[in-house]
């Protein structure tokens, strides 16, 4: 899984039967460098089966495991946020997200 | 999933029976970065499940989960279009697709 | 999928039973810029299921739908080219296949 | 599978049910260059199967392999930490894990 | 799949129950780059399935389609050496080793 932060949300109308009312995130991953996490370049659009909003700090999950939550149960989907992050500890300090 | 821009089309005559009818669309996947969407240089090919046409903006799902669309189901396929995007909004800004 | 030019050949002896019969074939992805193509520098070993030949543009398939040829069932394959490309259209030009 | 060092602990309250009782550990892989280990800026977090801890070299699995393991059946998770590693052995030397 | 070079082994003593018994090899893949391979980068830990040494060039397989040998049949893998290779043939010549 990956940590990220969530940027914005993605509206489609016309799209896939199994995607009615889910709630699509854009999701920036954090990469970790010297201690600290950094927001990279690359974002991705993930269902949100949590209950996760704008600025969290999210963990989601790719690939076919991305379906093995209700919210995403034989959707054709990839990646998918199953954690709201409370905290990361690295070295005895806990992160701060930007 | 990935947001990406529809740049082309794909025609191949010899191939797998499965591909028979589909729509192959080259699209050429968008990252953000500083709260602006930009076109990355690698194109994927995507089969087309929501009608989607040349300059669209979609949103596709790649590996075993592309197999999950009627137009795709069992077929030797990994990148399919599962939805056509109308905003995406970050920052309470509705981001413009270039 | 991915676009690539198969570029080569891969002859190996000692290897698992499945592979017995199967045509490996080196490709090297294409990727797009500025309306162009360009081969880029990383390759793939693909098993042919198309009848395809030194030097032509081919459409490849990884991850597990790689084994949903008939060529590949139930093999440890996780790459397969699945059509010849005869053209690839980008802005209403056909695009050259360097 | 990659090679990894455990970096941190990552916890999360409002999460997927599937996640009770799991262990989320952020990993970052090393990569080899000149017969060196160096540690890598992509961290990942993956669930600990084997009673992995801060500090330890670690390697992992990806994608549907990490739901193979008694702690991760069934679960929306695409990463697992499946074992400590003693030594890596490259060129009749065993490599330092910075 | 893709080609690499057997560059060490890994040796892990508390690890997923199905790993006992399994060789761990670290193989680092080649690029090919104006028709010469180059070692790359970043190395993968792989399950040897076909009896390769040390030194010696592999063909091998990453994701799910890891598990499909009988070496490594539902065990939580995700890379698996299928091949040994002879010769790789790229514009009539056989490429070096390095």
């Amino acid at each position: 899984m990956f940590i990220a932060k969530v940027i914005g949300n993605v509206v489609s109308t016309q799209k896939n039967a199994k995607f009615l009312g889910m709630k699509l995130l854009l999701v920036q991953p954090y990469i970790s460098r010297d201690s600290k996490l950094e927001i990279s370049g690359s974002s991705v659009v993930a269902v949100d089966s949590v209950g996760a909003g704008i600025g969290e700090c999210v963990l989601f999950t790719q690939g076919s495991s991305a379906r093995l939550t209700p919210a995403t149960k034989d959707a054709p989907v990839d990646a998918v946020i199953v954690g709201i992050v409370d905290t990361i500890e690295v070295g005895g300090n806990i992160l701060e997200k930007p």
